[in-house]
C-alpha cells in the first residue's frame, strides 16, 4: 500500500509532463509565476499551460481546457481560486492525471465553511495524492523542476525539507542558498489534504536523492502517525524538526493558519527527541543542522580536539558542545604536545592542550596544516572543529584543511569568522571534501554536535 | 577620578598621533598588520613606526627608538614580545604617552609566571591606561582608527562592542558588516591589566558616538563593579551581554585564557537580567538585538499588530516574542478591519485579525502600502512588524515601509524572508529610516522583543 503511495507520488514528483491549469500571462499573478518558475527552473520535460483565453505564455502553446490536452499530464499544478480547485481536481482525477498541486488557500485554515470545501476537494481528488491546498508547490531540484509560484535558480543536494508554511520554506530555502547548501526535494504541504507528513516522510525515505529531511510543522492531525514514521526513517535517515507554534498566543495563530491545532509543545519536544530527531528552534538553526548531516562525515568516535588561533570562540564552542551528552573534549597525547610544540616553538607563548590555541603560531598555512595533522594523526581524536579569522594578509588554509580531510578518515567541522561575501570559493572546495564550513563558532559547534548526536543514535539503535 | 579616567581614555581612543613600537615589513607578522590596519582604515592623524633597523614602512618614516620620536605620542601600540614590552610599557609611561594597547600575549593567560609577567606589566604601565595585553586592539570607525592587526574597511555607526575575546569580537564585527550594522568603537579588552570593563563602560556612557554597547565576557575579576557599573549606565544606554564560559568543560578552557575563572552561570546571568541588561547567547544573536537597539525607534507602547502575505512566519515570530513579557499582540478596530478587508477585496480568503495575513492580496507593492497605512492608523497599535518573500517579479516594498516609518510616529521592523545578497540596497534605505530589516522572522522578532524590553526598562525605572 506504502509501495503504492510511493510510485504515485513518484509520479507527481518527477513528471515527465506538467499541466498548469489556471496558467497566466500577467506577470503579477501566480497563474504566471508558475510557468515563470518552471522555464526559470529549467524543467525539460513538457509543459502544458491550460487556460480559456491565451494562446501562448512564455513562448508554450496554451490549452483551451483539459479535454484540449494531447495526452494525460504526470502532474497537475491547479492555480485557481478555491471553488474552481475542486471541480478541476475531480476532473482531472477522472483523467487518470498522476497526481496534483494545488496553490489556492480559503480551506480549512479559514474555519467550518472552508474545512467542509476541504473536505469536498479531498472527495474530489479521490486516490490521487495532492500537494496542498494553501501551499506554494513544491521543487524538485535535481530535475530541474520548480513548481512553486517563487521562480528562482535551483541548487541541487540532497536534503530534502517538508514545510507546512511556505514562508518558513522560503527563509529555510534562501538561508540553504546563502549557506551553499544544495536541496534534493523542497515541498509546501499546506494543508495537507490526502498527503499526511508520514505520507510524505515515507516517501522521502525511501528516495535515493534524500540523504537528510528537514521538517517544519505547526502541528500534526495525526501525531502519532508522524513519531511512529520517524521513529522507522530515523535508523535509515537523519530527520531535523523544527516545531512553531509553541504557545498560547502562538496557537491561537496557528489554528487558523493551515486549520492544526497545535499540540502542547512539551510533549512534542519530548517525543521528538526521544525518536532521536534533531530538534531545532529557528529557519537557521535548521539550515546549521541538515548543513552538517548532509555535508559532514559521521564522526567514528565523540572524542573532540579544537584547533584555534584564539581562544574564545573555542570556549563558546564548548559551551555548545557540552550539551551534547555524546561530547568528550579529548585528551591529546604527550606525543601530539610535543609535536604542537615544536611546530610552534618556544617563542609561541601558549599553552599545550586542548582545544589547542596556537595563537600568532597558527596564522600562517604551513604551521596550521602541520598541527592539524599532528592533531589527527593522535589516536585519541575523532573529530576535528577547526576556527580561524578571515585576514586581508593571511590566508584561510582551505585546501590544507581539505587535503586532511582527504588524508584522515576523520570528520573535520571548520568555522571561518568572516564575511558571508568572501567564503564562497573556499566553502565550495571545503563543502566537496566532506567538510561543513560555517562563519560563526556557535553555528560550527551545533553542525558538529548535531554529527555526534547522530553517531550516538546510529550507534545506539 | 573617573572623569580624569574618561580624559586619558578620550587621547587613548581619539588620537592625533600613534606610535606602533614593534612595527614591521614582513607581511606575515604582526608588525606590519598593525601598519597596514592603519593605512587600510585611513588614520588622518600622525603615525610614527618604530623599529631598530628598517627605514621605511608602506611609505613611513621608521624611527629607530622611542627618544627619536619628534613628540608624544597621544597613543602607543607595542607590538612586541611579552618580555620586551614590559620595559617599553615603562619607557611610555615616563614619557607620558596618554594610553596603549599591548598585543602580546604571554601574560596572566599562562598561568603563574605569565600573572607575575603581568604583575609587573601593570608596575610598568603605572597610571597611564593600557588596553591588554593578550588583545587584537581596538577600532574607532568615527575616527578611521584601526589598531588593531586585522586591517579593514571600517563601517561607521553607533554601537561600540567591548570583548574579552579578539576571535568573538571578530565574528561579531563580521556580522554586523554582514548585516548592514555600524560601529562606533570596538574594544578588544584582551586580559585587563589596568582597564576593567566598569572602566570601559564608563567611558563608552559618557561617549557621544556610542547609542548601544555590547559586552561579551568570559567572567569578570571583579563582578558587583560590573553590576553597579551596568546598573548606573542602563538607564542611559542599553547594553547587550554575552557570556561564554558557561559550564564545567568551557569553565576549564576559560582560566587558561584571559586568566579570569568564569563565575556559576546562572548567577550571573540573574545578575545581569535584573539590571536591565540585554542577555544574549551567540554572535549572530549580539548583532541581532544590537542592531534593533542601534536603528530602530523605542516603541511608544507595547501593542504589536504584525502583517504578512504568508502566515508561517507570523506564528514563529509570536513564538518569539511571546517570550518577553512586555509583549501584547494587540486587537485591530473593526475599523481597521473593515478598512483592510476593502482593499483586499472579497476575492482573497483570509481571516481579518491580527496577524493579517494578507495573502496573495499583499504580494503587490500598492496593496502592501495601503494595508500597513490602515494598520498603522489604528489607536490600538503601537509597533508593526512586516514579513514580505523575496520574489522574482514581486517587488520588496521597501520604500512604501519607509515611508510609513516617517509618517507614523510607531516602530517598524520588517523581515525579509530572501538572500543576504540582494538586500543591501533596499536594507540602507530601511536602516536611514529607523527600520531594522532582518532576513529570517525569528530575528525580526528577536530585534523586536529587545525594542519591547527596553521600553519596558525605561518606562519602569
Amino acid at each position: 500500500m506504502a509501495t503504492e503511495l510511493n510510485d504515485r507520488l513518484n509520479k507527481l514528483f518527477c513528471p515527465k509532463t506538467v499541466a498548469v491549469i489556471g496558467a497566466g500571462a500577467e506577470p503579477d499573478k501566480v497563474g504566471y509565476a508558475i510557468m515563470d518558475s518552471l522555464v526559470t527552473g529549467g524543467f525539460p520535460g513538457k509543459i502544458f499551460p491550460v487556460h480559456p483565453r491565451h494562446e501562448s505564455i512564455l513562448g508554450y502553446q496554451v490549452f483551451r481546457n483539459l479535454k484540449d490536452l494531447p495526452y494525460v499530464p504526470d502532474l497537475a499544478v491547479v492555480a485557481l481560486n478555491q471553488h474552481s480547485s475542486v471541480e478541476t481536481v475531480a476532473q482531472l482525477s477522472q483523467m487518470g492525471v498522476k497526481g496534483a498541486v494545488v496553490l489556492a488557500g480559503g480551506y480549512a485554515e479559514m474555519g467550518s465553511t472552508g474545512m467542509s470545501l476541504q473536505q469536498k476537494l479531498r472527495l474530489a481528488a479521490g486516490d490521487m495524492p495532492v500537494i496542498g491546498p494553501n501551499t506554494l508547490g513544491f521543487l524538485n531540484a535535481n530535475a530541474k523542476l520548480n513548481v512553486t509560484f517563487y521562480p528562482r535558480v535551483l541548487n541541487p543536494g540532497n536534503v530534502s525539507f517538508l514545510s507546512q508554511s511556505g514562508g518558513i520554506g522560503l527563509a529555510i530555502k534562501a538561508k540553504a542558498d546563502d549557506e551553499g547548501l544544495g536541496l534534493a526535494k523542497w515541498i509546501g504541504v499546506g494543508n495537507r489534504v490526502n498527503l499526511e507528513f508520514h505520507d510524505l516522510l515515507e516517501y522521502l525515505k525511501q528516495d535515493p536523492e534524500t540523504k537528510v529531511i528537514g521538517l517544519f510543522t505547526e502541528g500534526s492531525s495525526n501525531p502519532r502517525a508522524l513519531v511512529k514514521t520517524l521513529e522507522s526513517i530515523i535508523p535509515c535517515k537523519p530527520v531535523v524538526i523544527y516545531k512553531g507554534g509553541k504557545g498560547d498566543k502562538a496557537d491561537s495563530v496557528t489554528v487558523t493558519h493551515t486549520g492544526a491545532a497545535a499540540g502542547p509543545d512539551k510533549i512534542w519536544q519530548g517525543a521528538l527527541r526521544q525518536v532521536g530527531a534533531h530538534v531545532v528552534n529557528s529557519a537557521s538553526e535548521m539550515v546549521t543542522v541538515c548543513k552538517a548531516l548532509s555535508i559532514g562525515r559521521i564522526p567514528r568516535g565523540n572524542r573532540v580536539a579544537i584547533f584555534t588561533h584564539t581562544a574564545g570562540p573555542s570556549i563558546v564552542a564548548c559551551d555548545i558542545l557540552q550539551n551534547e551528552p555524546n561530547f568528550c573534549l579529548t585528551e591529546l597525547s604527550n606525543a601530539t604536545i610535543k609535536k604542537i610544540a615544536d611546530i610552534l616553538g618556544p617563542s609561541v607563548p601558549v599553552i599545550h592542550k586542548n582545544p589547542v590555541d596556537g595563537a600568532a603560531g597558527a596564522f600562517l598555512t604551513e604551521p596550521f596544516h602541520k598541527i592539524g595533522e599532528a592533531i589527527l594523526e593522535d589516536e585519541a581524536v575523532d573529530c576535528l572543529l577547526t576556527i580561524f579569522c578571515e585576514h586581508k594578509n593571511w590566508i584561510y588554509p582551505s585546501e590544507q584543511i581539505a587535503e586532511l580531510t582527504r588524508k584522515f578518515d576523520k570528520t573535520i567541522v571548520t568555522c571561518f569568522i568572516g564575511s558571508a561575501l568572501t567564503i564562497h570559493k573556499d566553502r565550495a572546495l571545503l563543502h566537496q571534501n566532506e567538510t561543513p564550513v560555517y562563519l560563526t563558532p556557535e553555528d560550527a559547534a551545533t553542525g558538529l554536535a548535531a554529527l555526534l548526536r547522530r553517531l550516538e543514535h546510529i550507534s545506539g539503535s
